[in-house]
């Protein structure tokens, strides 16, 4: 099974009066994670599922990937929030494999939540090693038995601007 | 600095009176390796040295790079043969930094090297947890100050076919 995690596109800024969660992608934003959307579709990636962050610049972020026909499966988790934990999220959705070996899943979150959860999959603890731009994505390979922790291979981590 | 480590392309099979340092790249192995590089231009990629393993197959690549014209320097050092240690390899080009923050160096060489040697970088051992293809490559930013080993920041890592 392959893990992608995909971070939000680019937001508006904090300002008062206007909560964290509800911050919106910018245009800017919306129009770089449409290219990055359209480039994954010519590079033939499909994702059985895409399970995004309840926060609006991770569900707007999730939708633009599902508008350009990445997956046609979308649902939200709270374990994806800026709060979350990996061992919540892996207890639920990874650790019990209810999933096909060729399952293509993609998570739609926040840094560094998401770059700490790939070390953590690859290295057992997380040391900031690793850096994902806004609207790029890492790509893992989850073991097919044992533990997932410490066990699984990264073959792929890009910024937006390599996939141009 | 940023440090880009090239894994060279696909080579000739092992076989009965081919030394392994002279195997050559495949015309399949010429042609992925040639696209790699023209999508690398477009990229407005440029490296102030390109460094390689004296062996055939590595330095083939190599010249396919600077072809392109990603580089007017190339040199062959073996520390980037296959039995090349990072250490030596460090403690001459890296540790002493007589190198421009800004200068971007890529090294050609081989598997499991490239990866481990980013590993080392990254978390300070290799776990053989990250996937590098054929003409595939990893980009490393080094920290200005202080150790490189367990102090670096991988920013991309890509297989040819994420590159079309």
């Amino acid at each position: 099974m392959n893990l992608y995690l995909f971070r939000h596109g680019i937001a508006e800024e904090h300002q008062p009066g206007l909560k964290d969660e509800e911050r919106q992608l910018t245009k800017e934003g919306r129009q770089k994670t449409k290219k990055v959307a359209q480039q994954l579709v010519k590079l033939d990636l499909h994702f059985d599922l895409i399970l995004t962050s309840p926060l609006v610049r991770a569900h707007q972020t999730a939708e633009i990937l599902i508008e350009a026909g990445l997956s046609s499966q979308l649902e939200i988790s709270d374990h994806l929030t800026p709060e979350g934990n990996i061992n919540n999220w892996l207890t639920d959705w990874l650790e019990p494999r209810n999933y096909d070996d060729k399952t293509q899943l993609l998570l739609v979150g926040h840094e560094p939540c998401l770059s700490n959860w790939a070390e953590i999959l690859l290295w057992g603890e997380a040391k900031g090693s690793l850096v994902l731009k806004k609207a790029g994505m890492i790509g893992i390979k989850l073991p097919e038995t044992g533990s997932l922790l410490g066990c699984s291979q990264m073959f792929w981590l890009t910024p937006p601007k390599y996939l141009p």
